[in-house]
């Protein structure tokens, strides 16, 4: 048996999709009904410590939506999949010919985003709204999480530099790409990433691995044999054996050297003595890059106490968001139309409600210019402030001028400059004021007393 | 500007790499330093509350293994890059003819492994071995880790099936196939990602989702619609309204009924008086699915106090590993060999210290066929029990049968059947025993000299 990679592709990106969607879609199908349809993506509640999140993911979401197509042979294995066996054939001639046609809008990549605002809002045939859930939360979920995960270490960075280390840790190799390029929009400098670089234009930037070291007979040996391939661009990893000998010997390349690396031990300490030892060796200029388990929190407390680093390579912690690994998108029907009737839509059952009905976000700002509050409301309602959601696809087309990567992380840094600090603390962030309008709000009280009519009558 | 979908391919894995892999194989090419190197991919320590894991995605590291190449499009990009404008034309050159010629050893997917035990062992010339590290490590961090927790929630489930619904809230859309086959590895039964299924033969299975029920105006007509077009295949959700009246509408559907799904709320309390409300209207053949946030420990829980649950569909907790998200497997330097010799290598600094040289596992069993404990070797000894690390690549070509996931999948079902209770407990497992054997230990002990002595010699 050949080995399987297990890679994703626009060929069987449709199949990254979980079940119930397309066997929903079957029984749409078989039933006559396809209502246009809208589906809200959005979070109920911010993760712990979470004060804000930035949107992030909607480039990818977009190529799945215009690039989704079935082929021949997944239509063959569903078709003899058992689960599909009570399936008519025209089922399947419809999936040979499915295409996304809907519309969508979104908040675009880089802006900040708070609970219950539709990050993305899909209006289609249900059929198609429907098979694209999966596919549309594993994209932005991870993303969002990620590019809030990493501008919360930017933060607590204090202007430094934070570099993305985390590909070995990520969560599979296209994870690492996704962090790479999540974590540049937060606000990272550069990545490790070679394949973001070569994919995104992201700056990649390396130091050396301890395997280096260990492969000369000394220490300096090996430092001087890095420099000489590098002599502009070398930071060396100092903590192989003794972090101060090393510090010692990394000095003695001379002025050439770019930075040293230090990877374990006590950081705060270390940096100090390491800064002393350069700075008594005429190396100023040498930079310190920590890194090792790195996350906000950490960071945040090494520079209260003054620690001398200049950058951080942040790895396992940020790649995985692993304080709060998981960002639970949704993706809720709200709305349908039938036969020229639009209706609201909306879950009832315990905690876990929904406000009906197509939506508009508006950002308001302060007399200082500071982000104030945001209101929810009718997509027809006209109110003050920033209007987010944008058209990005129409009738199955784009319609949206993808911003190159740049601008989105300008766009965060942006954002993030308006939000004041109280919603940006590391530890226990107040909460940004959402409120919804009292169009939504009434919408909603109507929708659910019509839900329950109908489920009175025509439930028993 | 077109969208990017950040795939990964056999093209482009070659550059899902960090920077330093790639800087250090161009220094140590222009050194004329290639010597044959082994790195052994390990766990420093288990995450906390386990007490194993189960080995998993070795299939892709082979892959990666025996595919990785630069294309001529790649080699130009990192050629242009500032950080190689250094680098001499012959380091593009031999990137152009980039073949991984090593050899492999590895301990078989699903097999259980503690900590220091190399999961994988790569012997090579060290920039081929170098090069090798973020993916290999990426791929088997991940998958071992998910099969992992995987193998906690079905202990937990005490027979009854875990599914994996986790698809939409992993780590992107590779990471969701990925955790189906992990998963699926680790003992759940089925999964909903179709991928998994198509690409492996994994069962996928689903049930509905609240839009369903939601389309319709009432929510009998819902479940009606849905069981005519799946008759023999029905698991209806019933928690869109009200989860009892829920069940008493199901019930309705008649005995063609397979299930019902409960998604949210109380599952326990509800649980019972949805199985009594089914068996009191004659469905006693209908089973129980709950899903919503589920983990090991809910699910003990649950079962604990008798919930009357047949199946569980467990999602995000468990393709994150939540409560423990990141695996850190390292790839570290134990051994090289130069002009005929062979050094042991090993990294001194700290709490970060391995042990040197090629090693073999040993895993043994008591006078009840139960596992009593694992030694460490090095490579050419011979001690009591099975062995675990087999050949896998020699001189880059395969020389292992891969074994399809069911095998595997039942390999890690043995496995864990052979591991006493108290190394499985869910919360605080008992430390499985490993040793290191004497010569092992006189190995680490006198390199440990070696160095120092070297380091104090030469490092002045």
């Amino acid at each position: 048996m050949r080995p399987k990679p297990l890679f994703l592709s626009d060929e069987n990106m449709s199949l990254a999709v979980d079940l119930y969607e397309l066997t929903m879609a079957a029984a749409y199908f078989e039933n006559g009904v396809n209502y246009r349809s809208t589906f809200d993506l959005f979070v109920r509640k911010l993760p712990k410590n979470r004060g804000y999140l930035i949107a992030a993911g909607l480039e990818q979401a977009i190529h799945y939506l215009l690039n989704v197509r079935f082929t021949d042979e997944q239509i063959d294995f569903l078709r003899k999949h058992p689960a599909f066996k009570t399936v008519s054939d025209d089922f399947f001639d419809y999936l040979r010919e499915f295409r996304f046609t809907g519309d969508v809008r979104a908040i675009p990549e880089g802006e900040l985003v708070f609970p219950e605002e539709p990050i993305l809002s899909v209006t289609a045939p249900i059929i198609e709204a429907q098979i694209a859930e999966t596919y549309l939360l594993s994209v932005i979920n991870y993303q969002t999480m990620i590019a809030t995960k990493a501008s919360r270490v930017v933060l607590a960075a204090r202007g430094r530099g934070v570099v993305d280390f985390g590909s070995r840790r990520a969560h599979g190799p296209q994870a690492g790409v996704l962090a790479a390029r999540a974590s540049y929009i937060g606000g990272c400098v550069a990545t490790s990433n070679v394949l973001a670089g070569y994919e995104l234009g992201i700056p990649i930037v390396g130091t050396v691995a301890h395997s280096w070291n260990m492969t000369f007979d000394d220490e300096f040996e090996a430092f001087k044999s890095y420099w000489k391939v590098f002599p502009h661009n070398t930071v060396l990893l100092i903590d192989t054996y003794d972090t101060l000998e090393g510090a010692k010997k990394a000095a003695r390349i001379g002025p050439d050297l770019k930075g040293v690396r230090i990877d374990s031990g006590d950081l705060l300490g270390m940096s100090f003595k390491v800064r002393e030892i350069l700075d008594s060796l005429g190396m100023k200029h040498v930079k310190i890059v920590a890194s090792g388990d790195l996350n906000e929190y950490k960071i945040d407390e090494l520079l209260k106490n003054g620690a001398p680093i200049d950058m951080f390579g942040v790895g396992t912690e940020m790649v995985t968001s692993r304080d709060e690994p998981t960002l639970s998108a949704v993706y809720k029907l709200v709305e349908q139309e039938r036969e020229g009737r639009v209706i609201p839509k909306m879950k009832l059952s315990d905690e876990k409600v929904t406000y009906p009905g197509k939506k508009q976000v508006y950002r308001r700002k302060g007399a200082d210019g500071m982000y104030r509050e945001d209101v929810i409301c009718c997509i027809d309602e006209r109110l003050d402030g920033e209007p987010l959601l944008v058209e990005v696809i129409r009738g199955g087309e784009l319609v949206y001028r993808i911003p190159p990567i740049d601008q989105v992380r300008e766009k965060a840094m942006e954002s993030l400059k308006m939000l004041p600090d109280e919603y940006k603390r590391l530890i226990d962030p107040a909460e940004y004021p959402v409120r919804k309008s009292e169009r939504l709000e009434a919408l909603r009280r109507r929708t659910e007393e019509e839900i329950l009519r109908a489920e009175v009558v025509g439930g028993r």
